[in-house]
C-alpha cells in the first residue's frame, strides 16, 4: 500500500495539465458556443495518449494502469470538462472491444479510438426508458448474415461518432437484464438518423439520439454471446464510474484553485477577502470534499488494477464525487459574488457542465441501489 | 394570530396565478432569449395591479398589507422568474422614494412604476465593491442647484431603466455608511452610458452598469438628507429580501408541483417513479423547506406591516429562502433525469435563474453578519 | 391573516418562559437522575393552566386557541424538555378523550390531565412493531360486559401514568389499520406489569412498556366505535406533531440563546469568540432555522385552529423541527468547545433529549411518506 | 501507488478486529460505567502490539509503518472507542518523546507506553484556554538543576497517567506560540492535584484536570529547546488526528454493519425493512462517506510514512471524518428507531463516545483554519 503517485504517474500528470491548462482552457467556452470539440483537439488528445492510456499497445494504448488513466482525466477536465468526455467514452468503449468484441472488429476500431481518429459513442439509455438499462426498447434481429436494428438510443457525441455501442434485445420475452446483446453499430449504414438535444450544459459534446430505422449490421459485430451480454458490459461501467468521479473532481479542483486566488486579491472592508471565516472555511470545507472524493476513485481504479471487486466502490464514486463537484463549484461562483455569476468567467459553465454527470451514466439512486445490493444481498435490496 | 389567508388575499393570489400560468410562464424561456420583458408585460403588471400595490391609491398603489405584496410575487415567479423583478425593484424604489424623497419627485416617478409605465432601477453595488455598499465609488458634488455624479453603479433592468436610484459619496471622508447620499438619477440625462452584463441566468432582466460621468440631476433628486441618506435607504431592504424569498419560494415551488406530477406519471423498474421512496422522499423535503421559508417571509412581512422590527428576520429570509429554493429545483431537475437537463423543459433555466438570488441584494454572508450583530450588538459580532 | 402574537398569547407565553425558567431549568439534570418528573411539577403545571388549555372549561380546559398550546410547549421545553412531555402527551390524550371517549368516561379522566393529578399515557407503538401503528399485535375482545386486553404497548410515563389509551385489534382478520379498537385502561386492574427502558436521553419521562396479561377494562372504556377507530384517532396526532416541533425548538432556542451569550463573553486569540465569523454564522444559521421551523409549527396549528386540513403541514414539523433543533443543539454543543461536551452545562442533556423526538410519535420515514400521500394520493405514494 | 493493503496490513487487521470484536466489544459499555480501560485491557493492547507499533524496537515498538497504525487503531476502535485512545495517545506521546525528548528519558519511558504498562497523557489545552494551545497559563522557570510548574492542563486519562507531556510559557513575554516550552511531568511528584471531569462520552478515557502547584521536574525533562518546542511538538499532531479520523470511521463502520444486519431482518409493513429505499439509501450514503473518510486518512498517513506534507491533509481528516463519523452513527441509531435509542445497544453511547472528537485535538474551525493558512499563506488567511 502506498498512497503516493509514482514518478511516471507524475509526468503524465503534469503533460496533461500543462496541455489542459495551455491548449485547452482557452478554448473552453469557445467549444460550448460551437457545440463541438474540433477534430484537431481529438488528435491531440490521441497523440499525447491521454485516451485510453489503459489499453495495450498493440490496439494503440499505452499498457498504462487505470489509476494513471484517472489522473489525466483529471487534469483534462482542469481545462475543459467537454474534452475529458473523449477520455472516459474512449475507456469505456475501447474496454468494452478490447475484451469482449471480435478480435478483428476491435483491431479495425479501438486503435482509431485511441489516436483520436474517430469516437465510437455507448447508447446506453433510451429516452422513453432513463435508468432501467436492462428494459431496452431497441430491438436486433438476426436476419441471413448480419442483424437489423430498430429503436433509438441516446448518447454523447450524437452528431460526431462513427460508431456507437447498443444494447438491443434479441430475445421475445421482456425480462429485464436476460436477452439482452450489445453491439458495435457503425453509424454510415443505412436507416441511421441522428438528432441533437439542447442541453443545460456539456453542449460540446454534443448529446442527441440515434434512430435506428432497420439498421443493419455484420453479424460479427455482436459484441459478446447473443443475449448474455448484459451483466458483461454493465461491468464496464465501474471503470468509467470512477473516471467520472474524477473528471467531476478536476473541474472543482480547478475553481477551487481560481477562488483561492480570487479571495486573497479581493478586498472587502478594507481586508483581503480571504481573511474572513465566511469565505476561507467554505473553500476549506471544498478542498476537503474534493481530496476525499478523489482518493475514493483512486482507491476504486487501483482495486480494478489488482482486479479486485470494486462494484460497490465504483458506485459511491459516481454518485459522491459528482455531488461534491458541484457543491464545491457553487461555492465557488457564489464567493465570486456578481463575477461568479457572469459569463465571462468559467465558473458557471462548470456548474451546467458538472451538473451532467449527476444524472449521465445512473443517476444517485441508481447507485446507491447497488452499494445496498453489494451489503445486504439482491433479495434484501430495496 | 391567524396564520390563514384573509377572502381578499386569496383572491389577488388566484388571479396573479392565473395571470403567471396562462400569460407568463409559456413565454418564460423566449424572454431570456430576447433578453428583456416585453413592455406589454410591463404595463399588464401594473394594470392588474401587481406592481408595489402596498403603495397608497394616490401614488399608484391599491394600499393593500406587505403580505399581499409578496403572495403576489410567488404567484409571478411561479411562471416567470424574470418578470417578478419587476415587482420586488418596484416595490423597494417605491417605497424609498415614497417615503425619502421629495414629494414633487416621488409623485413623478412612482404611479409610472406602479402602472408598468417605466422601470426605475436600485443601483447599490458597483463592479469593483461587491457587497460593501456602505462604500462607494460613485461621487456626487453640489454645483449650484444640482449634484454631478461620476462612477459606475450594477442594476437590474440597466437597459430599460428610465431612472434609477444611486448612493454616492457626498462627503470627502472615506467613512464605511458615512456622508453618503442616495440620488435619483433620470437616465436620459447626459453624461450617461449603459453596459449590459451577460449573466448565467435572468436574462430577461438584463443587468447590466450604468457608468455616469459628470451626469448632473437637479436639487431635488436628493433623496432624504445630504449625507445621511444611507442607513434611512438601507431599512427598505428588510421588505425586498421577503419579497426575494418569496420570489425564489415561487420559482421552486412550481418545480416541485411538476415533478410530483412526472413522477407519477412516468414507469421505471414497471412501476410509477413516484412509488420508490428515493424518488418522493426527496420531494417531500423540498416541500417542507418551501413551506417553512415561505412561513419566514410571511412572518417578516407581518412584522412589517404591523412595523414592528423585522431587520434580522428579513435577512434570514434573505439568505435560507434562495438556498434553499436552489435545492429544490436542483432536486427536481436530477428527479426528471436526462429531461431535466435539456432546455425544452423551464427546470434549467429556473436552477440558473435561482441561482442569481444568492449573491444579489447582498450575499448569505452579509445576511447572517446582519444577524449576528442584531443578536450580539455591533461590537461583538464578527 | 397576522403572523405577530395576540396580547393574551404574549402573556401566556411570558408566564411560562418565568416558570420555565425558574421553576423548572434549575432541576433539569436533577430530573433525569431521579428518572421521573415530580408531582409538584404536574400539579403547578396544571394549577398554571400549561397542560392541554386548548380543552373547554368543563374538562378542566381554558378554551384557549392550539396556537396558545404551541407557544407554551415551546417555553416550557426552554425549562426542561421532559416537563414538556406532560404538555404534548395531555392535550393528544385529553383530545382523544375529549372527542372520541364515552362522556361520562371523558369527565372522570379528562380534568384530572388538566390540572396535573395524573397523566394518561399513550400505547402506540410496540416493542416489535415500530412505526407500522396499524399492526398492533394487543388483542382485546370482549367478554360480557367488559373487554379483555393480551399484549405489550410501550408508551411515555410507563411508570408514573394512571391509565393509557391503546389500540388493540378487535377483530380476527389482519388488515393494516382495520378492525383496530382504541381502548382507556386504567392501570390498576390486574393483568398488568410495567417494565421500564432504559433510554439515551429523556429519562425523566420514563419511558417503558405495559405488559397487558388478560386485562380487564369496563365496555364503556371502549374509544369511539369497535375495529373503526384507528384512523380517527390518528388524526389527533396531526396537533401533537406541531407540539413536538415547538417542543424541540424551544430547547434549541435556550441553547442557541445561551451560545450567543457564551461566545461573546469568552475569548481566543485576544477577541470575543463571537467575533469570528466561523463561530457567529452557524449560530446565525441554526438561528434562521428555528425560526423557519418556528413558524412552520405555527401554521400548523392555525390551520388546525381553523379546522382547516393540516396532516402533510404536521408531518413537515414532525420531521424537520426535530432534526433542525437537534443539529441546531449539536452546533452550540460544538462552539462551547470542552465545555460543552461536560455534563455540568445542560447542552448533552438536551443534545440526547431532543434527539428522542427524530425517533418518538413516528420516524422521518413516516412523515415523508403522509407528505408524499398528500400530494401524490395514496396509490401513487411509495 | 497502489491503494490496496499488503498481506502483513492485512494480517495486523484482521488480529486487531479479533481482538476487537471478541474481546473489548462486550465490555464497552462495562468501561463506560466504570469510567477506566482495565490495566489488563492495557497490557493485551501492548503485549499485542497495538500500541505505537510504528516506533523503533528498540523503543518497544515493531517498525511498522504508519498506515498500519491507522488500520490498528480503526479496527481497535470498532470494539471500543475509548480502548482506542491507548494507540492514538500512545503513538503521538512515543513519536514526541522519541523524536524529541532526552534519550535517556526516553527510553525510560517507551517502552513502558507500547507494552501497556503505563499511559503517558498530553496536556494541550488549558479550561480557560481551548483551542488557543499557543497561549499557555501554565508556567514553568528555571530552578537549579530542574524545572518548576504552576497551572493546570486537562488531559484524557486524567486519573490514570502515569506522567503527562505539557506545554508550558518559559518566557516572560506573552507572544503567541513563542517561549513555550514541552516538558514531560511524572504525576508522581509533590505538587499535583487531579481532576476528573465528568463528559458526555468516552468516560473509560477519564478525561479531567491535572493541576500543577510548584511541581519540580529534573531539566532533562525539558522535551527539545527551551523555549522553541512549541512548532516541533505540534507537528506530531499531523499523524494523530490522521489516527483520530480512522478510530472515529471505526466506530461508525462497525455502526453500519450492524444496521445492514438490523435492516435486513427486521420487518415493517410485511417487508425487511431493508427493502425501503428511506432506509437502504441512507446507509450507502453512510457507507460512501465513510469509505471516503477512510481513504483521506490513509492518504496522510500514506504521505507521513513518505515524509512528505500533510499538514493540511491530516486537518482535513480531523474535522471531516469524526463530522461524517458522526453523522452514520446518527443515522444508524436512527434507522434502529426505539431500539436504537436505548442503552442496551451500544449506539448511543458510540454517539456520545464520536462527537466528543469533533471538540478534542482541535475543533473543526480550527482544522479548517490550518487548511486555509496552507492554501493562501499565512498573511492572507483568515
Amino acid at each position: 500500500m502506498d498512497v503516493t503517485l509514482s514518478q511516471a504517474q507524475v509526468q503524465w500528470s503534469e503533460q496533461a495539465r500543462q496541455y489542459a491548462t495551455e491548449s485547452l482552457a482557452p478554448r473552453y467556452q469557445e467549444r460550448e458556443q460551437r457545440g463541438a470539440v474540433e477534430r484537431q483537439v481529438w488528435r491531440e488528445m490521441g497523440t499525447l495518449g491521454f485516451i485510453a492510456p489503459e489499453l495495450p499497445a498493440k490496439l494503440g494504448g499505452r499498457g498504462l494502469d487505470r489509476l494513471t488513466s484517472g489522473l489525466l482525466v483529471e487534469e483534462i477536465a482542469r481545462g475543459d470538462f467537454s474534452v475529458a468526455y473523449l477520455q472516459v467514452v474512449g475507456s469505456l468503449v475501447g474496454q468494452i472491444l478490447a475484451s469482449e468484441a471480435n478480435p478483428d472488429v476491435a483491431a479495425r476500431w479501438v486503435p482509431g479510438i485511441c489516436r483520436g481518429e474517430h469516437v465510437v459513442g455507448i447508447g446506453l439509455t433510451e429516452p422513453q426508458a432513463g435508468s432501467d438499462a436492462g428494459m431496452p426498447e431497441l430491438r436486433a434481429h438476426r436476419d441471413g448474415d448480419s442483424y437489423v436494428l430498430t429503436g433509438t438510443k441516446s448518447l454523447s457525441f450524437a452528431n460526431d461518432a462513427s460508431a456507437v455501442v447498443v444494447f438491443a434485445r434479441t430475445s421475445q420475452e421482456q425480462v429485464r437484464g436476460k436477452g439482452i446483446s450489445a453491439f458495435l453499430v457503425p453509424l454510415d449504414v443505412s436507416g441511421i438518423r441522428r438528432e441533437s438535444y439542447t442541453d443545460m450544459g456539456t453542449r460540446a459534446v454534443g448529446r442527441g439520439a440515434v434512430h435506428f430505422d432497420g439498421a443493419r449490421v455484420p453479424g460479427d459485430h455482436l459484441i459478446g454471446v447473443e443475449g448474455a451480454g448484459f451483466s458483461e458490459v454493465m461491468r464496464g461501467f465501474d471503470f468509467s464510474r470512477a473516471l467520472i468521479g474524477l473528471q467531476c473532481v478536476g473541474a472543482a479542483q480547478t475553481s477551487v484553485d481560481e477562488t483561492w486566488r480570487y479571495v486573497s486579491e479581493r478586498e472587502a472592508f478594507d481586508r483581503p477577502l480571504s481573511t474572513f471565516q465566511g469565505v476561507s472555511f467554505p473553500l476549506a470545507e471544498a478542498e476537503t470534499r474534493l481530496a476525499a472524493a478523489r482518493m475514493l476513485c483512486w482507491r476504486t481504479l487501483s482495486l480494478k488494477d489488482h482486479e479486485l471487486p470494486h462494484t460497490a466502490e465504483a458506485a459511491m464514486c459516481k454518485w459522491m464525487a459528482p455531488k461534491d463537484a458541484f457543491e464545491a463549484v457553487q461555492t465557488c461562483l457564489l464567493l465570486h459574488g456578481q463575477y461568479g455569476y457572469r459569463t465571462e468567467l468559467p465558473l458557471e459553465q462548470r456548474l451546467r457542465d458538472v451538473l451532467g454527470l449527476q444524472i449521465g451514466d445512473g443517476t444517485a439512486q441508481i447507485m446507491k441501489l447497488i452499494i445496498a445490493r453489494d451489503r445486504l444481498g439482491r433479495e434484501w435490496a430495496p
